[in-house]
């Protein structure tokens, strides 16, 4: 029956596989035989019409398939999840298959018009919207419960069923990629446009973000060296830092809406609409009629989820944050004791005791970090959004807040509590130098040994000498399923968002925070461009307009750096010398600054169009198409009248 | 020549007079054969193809035109427009002729399907998009050059040959709407839907402001009576008041957004397309092709209208703000100078000298207000704006910034330098009271004045007792023109906006202010309303999807007024008594509540959508069926292949 599979018009000869399927172990035959027919049944009778053949290995089969599809089905597909792609005059439009020869690069022959990421995409939709007609259960698994329009892989993923979907790898266009990408040594662009072939938008913005970001830094880090080599301590100099770092910093953001805009406009995501996303796999409700299409789909009240979110998640992530503030001043009053015991007994164990308080406490906060994401995540899926960017956009959130806190709490205690301005700039040249140090490790030396043990046990493993792209596809398809899995781009981003908070927050009080942050960005290109190629499998593509939240959070956290160097300012002794007289002065002069440079920050934001004038144009030109096409669709219905 | 006007088809033996078009006593005739040739003209050849008469009084022809155009003229320019109709459905689209039968109240035979205030906006369009096409002059004035695409009405305004276009009022209409509105006692909302239909959307979104604004003052003016009645002075009560004033001020604006949009989605203009809006008449710049539309029209480069802004409109604004800032100084210098003088010589002059300072500071800013005013209608004119909102809108915001100087920079000098809470309080509520009762007087007694006066003028004038309703078309002409002209909603809102800043940036010091802004709105809507009525002339209906730039405005000075607010606090006695020890903690306290009181505000007009979900339904749906129709019409463009 496997053998059976159908494609459109034709049986194809040439399968290629683009997506792994890998059941458990000891799966039912009929679920097997259930899941094969629905996903190569025809559109028409709820299938997905994909073409599925089982992977055969020297073990025999191993309950791991290999999913395709036709060029034609993919045409298709690509027209129902809505790609962009760009036309012979150079404009981007929506792809449809009837005004496929509009195109550039397509030839009916020419199965190269969309990008393998994109083909990959495609197969995970129509994987991800297979969904249950009038099947109560998962045949062969009674406690699988299904109900018309439930997700049929998100059950078999939660019921343990189905162990997981990946996309395959390339091995000749993966070799040429990590070439160009981090293979050798250059001063230059990352390769933004072939990574965004091979891996989606989603992974290359974050690495036109990364290399932006990094070379936005560099002026601040130019600035910030000679503070540090001849140890200017003027306050007049730290003033002008201070003043650049913010003002640069509200620049850059605003400059970045506009690269962004570029780089999503040129791969056709800028125009990809939000609203007719269809519902995220996780979603659940009952069957209705979408409003807005007027298509058959879950329907959950809106009102509900308000609740949900105002009521649950709110009062319990300021809940975590209380706690998480109280462990903060437990450390401080261990940390207290410890001192206080050691000058009371000054011994060797005393003097260990000094450490304890700091590794309880980093202890406990790792262990706070991950109860706490697992429980943002619960909290986020319970909270049934309908939309996949919607649920990420909350989680973000979420995590966001938590781990902010964390992070720069026991900075902004020791600046604005304790006021030690030596303790905060020891602190938190600490905080920064280690968490790169163990970034690096974590995201670049520990790929390599990985890596290195991996190519090891696979050479054992097939006793050849077989170079990567060599392998036959049982072979690779048997290394990639073993692979670690890339779990987003949240964590890089995150990585990200500490360190601007390190670099902007107290920037005149450790000005040389930029060079650090420089160099370790300069580093983690390559490191992250590693760990894509090589440690993980690879991800599907998910095409996005812009950084989403994170943008807003960059932005949030420009404003809060504004005020705490503002104060940061205000207290150094230099100033203080300033306003002998009257400490009032100073306070009042002080709050007059930041809401000038408030008011700057926020007139710059609102000047600064956020998209450059020829994208607009071009968005405009759009839009004036459509319009104009309604208006045409509608004459034509008429004349039908 | 003149009766030969044309149609579309028929010559329409019912012409209904909608526009007045008056040219200057001796134009000359060659003038007159080319503009009605213009505009009688078929589209094809540049013409605007309207019917066009001149009035025949008793004294003969007299250079005034009646303006008028064929039911099917009329359709065709709604779609050209762009006006949005509510279709059987009641689904809101844009209207177009070959779809007109989908329409709500549309018949071939119904001539109400457009209201007045549609036609004779659908009429002003096309008048003012004639454009010159060869011609290198107006014919018969060689100075009154003209260029290809160049609007004749409008070069015909500027070189004083045609002196004004006005639209018709409708006796009958206006009778009844008056009457609905402010010709009873009465309590309830203002009939908004029929003052859009006779008014046009602008006028009417006017009204629905004033309205909302006047409830939403309400809870802040019965909060503010007790402080009065009761001479409440403890701090902690007035804390409490002024933070329900910032937050609620934040609420009604956010809501107020929510209000708008259900409002304009009704009237169809929340979908009209700004995209597509024509470049406005007073445009100018070279004949070239729209990159977004594709039509020919006048291109201006956006470079150069930048560099106009930034380099000379920017600098002089700063320039005259400076100089208004220097003014203030010099007459609180003359006010010390007078106190002095009166203290030295205490006569019954030198009591009278104390008045001097005052008259001249009032005086001189009357004469700098209105030089200002030109000056920045010429500058934002010389801007070259293609658009005529995005004129307004940099108009607004050069005469709201001088304004708000203008008034309120003597309060905060009162309050901030010379820390006067009593001179302050007495000094608020002498400017908001007087303020008022003048607007008060120049806003409703002087138009019944001038009404009556009128009605009196022109009885003598036609020696008949006719009411309104019976005059002859040449008597309501001739009536009608010599009506003053409503000069837009700007006064209006600036009205308010100064009101909205006394009520709120030193809403601590007069918790009274709300209670006067409340008796002054209702009796401003009435005012308002005969003024619009009786004492104008009918203005164009303009469509406009929300108050623009005011939006921002109003925002903006609730952020100001927590800053103005949370200082005011601060240096009251009663809290200043709480801090006996350190003024220092005070100051701290103060700035720490105002960030987050700022905070809560960004954040709840974060959280607060700005469209009530059932309109982002509705929105969504129309994109996503015009996306549909798009594919539609591409996948019949491929057919045709």
């Amino acid at each position: 029956l496997l053998e059976s599979w159908s494609s459109l018009d034709t049986v194809e000869s040439n399968f290629r596989p683009l997506v792994v399927i890998e059941l458990a172990k000891g799966t039912k035959e009929e679920t097997i035989e259930w899941l094969t027919k629905r996903i190569v049944d025809k559109k028409a009778n709820g299938g997905a019409q994909l073409l599925i053949k089982p992977l055969v290995t020297e073990n025999g089969v191993e309950n791991i398939y290999l999913v395709g599809a036709s060029h034609l089905r993919l045409l298709l597909g690509a027209e129902s999840v809505g790609l962009v792609k760009e036309c012979s005059d150079n404009s981007m439009r929506t792809f449809t298959y009837s005004s496929r020869k509009t195109f550039k690069h397509f030839a009916d022959d020419n199965h190269n018009f969309l990008t393998m990421a994109e083909c990959q995409y495609i197969i995970k939709h129509e994987l991800e919207n297979l969904r249950a007609k009038d099947e109560k259960m998962i045949p062969g698994y009674p406690q699988a419960k299904l109900y018309p329009g439930k997700s049929i892989v998100r059950r078999l993923l939660t019921s343990g069923i189905l162990v997981q979907i990946f996309p395959l790898h390339d091995r000749e266009e993966l070799k040429k990629l990590s070439h160009s990408w981090y293979g050798r040594v250059k001063v230059g662009y990352q390769p933004l446009d072939d990574v965004r072939c091979y891996f989606g938008e989603t992974i290359a913005l974050y690495f036109g973000f990364l290399e932006y970001f990094t070379f936005a830094l560099i002026p601040m880090a130019v600035i910030g060296i000679p503070y540090y080599v001849f140890a200017w301590e003027d306050y007049d100099k730290y003033v002008l830092f201070a003043t650049f770092n913010l003002l640069w910093s509200t620049v850059i953001l605003e400059v970045w809406k506009r690269i962004c805009a570029i780089l999503t406009y040129r791969w056709g995501t800028l125009l990809m609409k939000r609203q007719f996303e269809e519902p995220r796999p996780g979603f659940h409700g009952v069957l209705g009629i979408n409003p807005v299409t007027g298509r058959e789909e879950p329907v959950y009240s809106s009102i509900k989820r308000q609740l949900r979110i105002y009521l649950v998640s709110l009062p319990f992530v300021c809940l975590c944050l209380y706690f998480s503030l109280y462990v903060m001043m437990i450390y401080f009053d261990l940390e207290q004791w410890a001192l206080d015991y050691h000058k009371e007994n000054e011994s060797n164990f005393s003097s260990l005791m000094l450490y304890v308080p700091s590794i309880i406490y980093a202890v406990v906060i790792e262990i706070m970090n991950r109860i706490y994401r697992y429980a943002a995540e619960f909290l986020t899926s319970w909270e049934n959004h309908r939309l996949e960017s919607s649920y990420q956009n909350h989680l973000i959130l979420k995590v966001l807040v938590f781990n902010f806190l964390n992070c720069f709490a026991s900075l902004f205690y020791i600046a604005f509590v304790l006021f030690d301005m030596k303790l905060l700039r020891q602190s938190l040249a600490t905080l920064l130098i280690t968490s790169q140090i163990l970034n690096q490790f974590a995201e670049s030396l520990l790929p390599y040994w990985l890596q290195k043990r991996y190519n090891r046990r696979m050479k054992k493993r097939t006793y050849s000498k077989k170079t990567d792209t060599d392998l036959s596809l049982a072979e690779q398809v048997n290394m990639e399923k073993d692979m670690g899995t890339y779990l987003g781009t949240f964590d890089d981003y995150l990585e990200l968002f500490l360190q601007f908070g390190y670099v902007s927050l107290f920037s005149c009080v450790y000005p040389l925070a930029a060079v650090f942050a420089v160099l370790n960005n300069i580093t983690e290109i390559y490191s992250d461009a590693l760990k894509m190629c090589r440690v993980y499998k690879r991800p599907f593509a998910e095409p996005t307009a812009n950084i989403g939240v994170w943008q807003l959070a960059f932005e949030t956290m420009s404003v809060i750096s504004v005020v705490t160097n503002c104060i940061l300012i205000g207290m150094s002794p230099q100033v203080d010398a300033l306003f002998p007289d009257s400490k009032m002065d100073l306070v009042l002069t002080v709050a007059l600054v930041e809401h000038l440079l408030l008011a700057i920050k926020f007139i710059m934001a609102f000047v600064i169009p956020d998209k450059p004038r020829d994208i607009q144009m071009k968005l405009a030109k759009l839009e004036f198409e459509s319009l104009e096409a309604l208006k045409q669709q509608v004459r034509a219905f008429q004349m039908q009248l």
